[in-house]
């Protein structure tokens, strides 16, 4: 099969003219999404009400769209689940490895790794308050940084910054020679690049499906167990619907024998629907054509760019071994640049101290859009159509 | 004001004919949902994507909600937040008050208490693996068991069995007088009876959502703290959007300085959409004349059934005050009899091992509806129409 992106384009919903380089933050509306959500409101809450749950297949959704993600990432069926937020997940996985590894008090980790994950691990090491550590290191410390000490390596394949990746295989080896686990945290991956978890032999998984995979903001979370350790984690957030019979009410907690036992509470229903309407998008698409064509796009990207912005330093790999899905800049006044470039209908996000994000999605942008984002930019950088006023108030939310 | 529940009846879309008596499970759908949930479907992430967090307002949803919600179960303005499941939230508020009293091992509650929290709390106790002990008594035994041992107090004031309503004030001020902290769930409280969480001084509140305040399957939970806590609780679930500034991307979390520190991942905004339509159908509401009719209801259908149904007995208190918003009768057939009851159009549930669970709503169900509810289940055990071979066959979800 060839993907084909011309299809895949006319799939989605986006405003006319404006190019939208910020899918690694919110993929755009599918145009199949609205529909699904409605029927999801009407015909099952709205006509079924409660019997719904069994009627409409509602309590089986989370691992029904595990195994359509799980696709996905090179996971083995029965491996993922959704729900919660990807933040969630990440403490239930750190927390699983070191419940596994108790001997071990260290959580490794880099200093380009999402904010959340860092916090997150560091509430639970200061949760459980016995002499947990996450020890942060530069990115390309890492490997030498996996000793004895470590329970588990917990680091996002790519960087949001840079978009500088992991090579998971060798790290996850790594791990496993030095007797830590390895959780990776997929954020920047899923549905960006090819994701090979069961082959890598990842012990734990999470990401979250509104950036790559297009399901809308706030989307559950996934998480991925490998199967060998499906029937003995804990959970450490034990939820009813995690309970191997959660209507049996018992007084008790006995958790589900598979990934199940990851999940929590009730399932965001109407973000379930809106989901398996995006995952429609991904059947007629293979994640080779997604790489080649993503490279593609952000080699022409690098190159345009880098010939007529001389001002503007990349901080993204050259190598393609080393690259995710976007490219980003550095700039002192890379704030009122975006702001500028969103004024002309280039939407790419800024993210502090001085980094310009563009993210590349073949399912809905070509090399056309490339090439006209790149000019624009060039123009901006040129005239200085930055330096106004209104490009440098800061907005909260950026 | 006067509620007119003509009126609020209106706002609701039920299938016609069917008597509805489980919008303690899962409340109907408010018809000014799907057209809000479209809006943020297609006018705001299809529309306005990314900026949408900001020019949608989707960042202060979860507090925005909250204080709307805080108007309905006595709260101070600025003390819930939205957000995740009412697990999670039982977590976070339940290892807070642990992390306040550390000097205590034990978490109180009683085995009325639905099954996710006594999981939540005993997964806590076990993560922490500091001699925690999940206590757990007789509803009717807890306030001779409140003593200096007790680090909180973890009860759900409703009983989602019996109908049984704790006595929020009281408890709260034993629980204080012994120097505990006091978390209460109002899952089946919430919309159901008044509640006055600031005038008791409840120490943390959760609750869901989606039953009687009808905002549809996965909606959000909220979570309550006492601004005298706001500022020094730890949130356990440090996530990036509990920070103090989630978009500088500090390495190390600090957290935000009110409730909003409870706040964990990135907000279901299509679900927060449905919840704040949901929440409109209040905005004409007394929560007083709420449960006026609420009483007038259940003490109807009491007393029609046990006229009718000797078989039947009743396990919901008949005194007022101990009295929450539902029925429940006790029968060793009572999952065929609820099947049966189903099959001729009145949805109530069923709960193991043999309670018929019924719930009553003013906002959608008059007395007309109680009356015909309790002919036909009258009918139903007068022939013993529910022993038919398909009546028990049990699903999987009830």
């Amino acid at each position: 099969m060839q993907t084909d992106f011309t299809a895949t384009r006319a799939l989605f919903d986006i405003p006319e003219g404006l190019i939208y380089l910020d899918g690694n933050s919110l993929g755009p509306l599918p145009r199949a999404v609205p529909g699904r959500v409605a029927q999801a409101m009407q015909a099952e809450w709205g006509q079924m009400l409660i019997t719904a749950w069994n009627n409409a297949g509602w309590m089986e959704q989370p691992a029904r769209l595990g195994d359509r993600v799980a696709r996905l990432i090179g996971a083995e069926p029965g491996s993922v689940t959704l729900g919660d937020t990807l933040s969630i997940k990440v403490f239930q996985a750190v927390s699983a490895a070191l419940q596994a590894r108790p001997e071990r008090k260290v959580i490794l980790s880099d200093n380009g790794n999402f904010p959340t994950d860092l916090y997150m691990a560091q509430g639970l090491a200061d949760l459980l308050a016995t002499g947990h550590e996450l020890r942060i290191v530069a990115p390309e410390a890492v490997e030498e940084a996996i000793d004895e000490t470590i329970a588990v390596t917990m680091l996002t394949e790519v960087d949001y910054r840079t978009g500088r990746k992991h090579d998971m295989k060798r790290l996850t080896a790594k791990a496993h020679a030095a007797g830590a686990l390895a959780f990776w945290d997929l954020a920047h991956s899923a549905g960006a690049v090819p994701v090979a978890l069961a082959e890598c032999g990842a012990d734990f998984a999470a990401g979250c499906t509104y950036k790559y995979l297009n399901a809308g903001p706030g989307a559950p979370a996934f998480i991925y167990v490998a199967p060998r350790h499906a029937a003995t984690v804990q959970p450490a957030l034990c939820g009813w619907l995690g309970h191997d019979a959660p209507f049996a009410f018992e007084q008790g907690y006995r958790p589900a024998p598979s990934t199940e036992r990851m999940r929590v509470g009730t399932p965001p229903v109407l973000q379930m629907a809106a989901l398996d309407a995006a995952l429609d998008v991904w059947d007629s698409v293979d994640m080779a054509d997604i790489r080649k064509q993503s490279l593609a796009l952000t080699d022409r990207f690098i190159a345009e760019v880098e010939a007529a912005c001389p001002d503007l330093t990349l901080v993204t790999p050259r190598d393609h071994a080393s690259r995710g899905s976007q490219v980003s800049f550095a700039h002192p006044e890379g704030y009122a640049i975006m702001q500028a470039l969103i004024a002309r209908g280039v939407i790419g996000d800024f993210r502090a101290p001085d980094i310009l994000r563009f993210g590349f999605t073949p399912l809905y942008i070509g090399m056309d859009e490339v090439e006209r984002a790149a000019a624009i930019l060039a123009e901006i950088m040129a005239t200085r159509a930055w330096d106004r006023p209104e490009f440098h108030a800061r907005a909260r939310v950026t």
